[in-house]
């Protein structure tokens, strides 16, 4: 039986995932807003330094959730998470008794407002090791890397978790199904806390540059991430800021996600990225400053960027 | 006996000072270096927002200290203080046994280097509280305040600090003399200490903008400010915190010295203000992690300016 995915927000990571999903044989179909016209009329042209360039034809593509008129066995939400983005409102029209929602998100501590919104459905958090970006209009440039990982809440591997990790192996990309998809966000964020903040604040430094000339700072930031996932109950291994350091520098120099919204005037992940950390280690009692600076920063820049 | 001042980094600040010392009758010379020929022709033109437009021209417009052929009751230097700008090198030219070294410069533990080059000569340590730019070369804008405070190091009131004190108020502009200028470089600090830096990294923002936003934030880079202070034997009162803060949000909202120098992609005064600070805390086995975060990103922007 044919897989049927909705795909909302598909931007970067939503066509490029929703496309290999396709590739692998699933029916896709997708919500689109500002390039809806490009994609109706043309679909996705994804190119990729793995796969190469093609063209993904979407078998429906929609402006709204509710102009979805089949049955999802999925619904894959993929936008960033800003607070001007109702993301229980986006999906809730496509939501199915059966129908399994996977958010590929960005951030920690973004899980319960989807749980509480539908607490009967399976949900599967994701997060996307991917390095791309659009180009123009329906255009999806895929640079680096590309992994996922899956995983069920609270904390297990579901059936639909399997399979859908399945599809992703099929169409040649790595796909982990893990028991501790919550651990895995604040892994993430490890390295996100950290590089994102600086390649903004820096005035659009690489990677590379920021580790290069601030190091002992990017580990102080990492430090405090551990210290809070710790006290929310997820402790990470002993190894795990050296292991950061050290693959870093051996990754290419890149624009972070939020140096590339901040260079494009669009809104950054701060609330997700540092906000939602902040506020667990606030709520545990922990002393975080550099935490507490590096948001603080961010948000005086926000308002930079509004003006 | 007409008093003999020699101003080196006749900028917006030596030029205004040096313009109000002719005016209260001393015999001024100033060493420029960008605008040489300008002045040379036309002196500077002051714009002042007190004292209405005026020309001042110097006694003798000079390259270099060591083309001075007379000698100075009191050396001025004005100049930034930044790694690059060799402040001894500048000045010894025109050094005698009875030249009063004068220098109105920001940051805090910058004195040292001064006293041991010249251990026999009289040493007054300068802070301009002033907001005033160059608009283009030898046109000097005094915008806003002006006030200075003098003492001789390491904690007097010499007769010169008395006599050039005096000068200054014949002009017309506040001039106060201290028994305790180092304490006073440590509380200017606990102002310029968040306020320049931040304007930096928030992308531009005014000082009342980040206040009114991030007063926390500011109030905890004040407080590490206060600590350092306190440790090297200079505590602050209680209130300065609350006092300044209660002070900015009264004041025009303004680009701070460093924001204008980025602006103009000129170095800034990073190492004499957050650096110096930072080290001294340092020395004094403090935990300051606030200050260390805003200097590490500060370093990091500094990166960005020179590529």
């Amino acid at each position: 039986m044919t897989t049927k995915v909705l795909i909302i927000g598909a931007g970067a990571i939503g066509g490029f995932y929703g496309a290999l999903l396709a590739k692998a044989g699933a029916e896709v179909a997708v919500v689109c807003h500002s390039d809806y016209d490009h994609v109706k009329q043309q679909g996705f042209i994804i190119e990729s330094y793995i796969f190469g360039t093609w063209t993904f034809t979407p078998s429906h593509v929609l402006k709204s959730a509710a102009d979805y008129q089949d049955t999802a066995d999925y619904v894959l939400l993929c936008t960033k998470v800003i607070p001007s983005i109702d993301r229980v409102a986006l999906i809730r029209p496509a939501v199915t008794a059966n129908t399994a929602i996977v958010f590929i998100q960005n951030g920690v501590e973004i899980e319960q407002e989807i749980v509480d919104a539908f607490p009967d459905n399976e949900i599967i958090s994701g997060l996307a090791y991917i390095c791309s970006h659009k180009t123009k209009q329906s255009k999806i440039l895929h640079q680096a890397y590309g992994r996922l990982t899956l995983g069920a809440l609270p904390s297990y591997v579901s059936h639909k978790t399997a399979r859908l990790c399945k599809l992703f192996e099929q169409a040649g990309i790595e796909c982990n199904a893990t028991e501790n998809i919550v651990t895995e966000r604040w892994t993430k964020c490890v390295w996100n806390a950290p590089f994102n903040p600086l390649s903004v604040l820096s005035g659009g430094l690489s990677t590379l540059d920021i580790l290069k000339f601030q190091e002992p700072f990017v580990r102080c930031i990492m430090q405090e991430i551990c210290l809070i996932a710790e006290a929310v109950g997820h402790r990470l291994p002993d190894t795990i800021i050296d292991v950061n350091i050290a693959i870093t520098y051996g990754m290419l120099p890149y624009k972070t996600s939020m140096l590339l919204d901040y260079e494009n005037g669009r809104l950054m992940e701060t609330e997700v990225i540092l906000g939602n950390a902040l506020s667990a280690g606030k709520r545990a009692g922990l002393n975080i400053p550099y935490l507490e600076s590096i948001y603080a920063l961010m948000k005086l820049r926000e308002l930079k960027l509004c003006v």
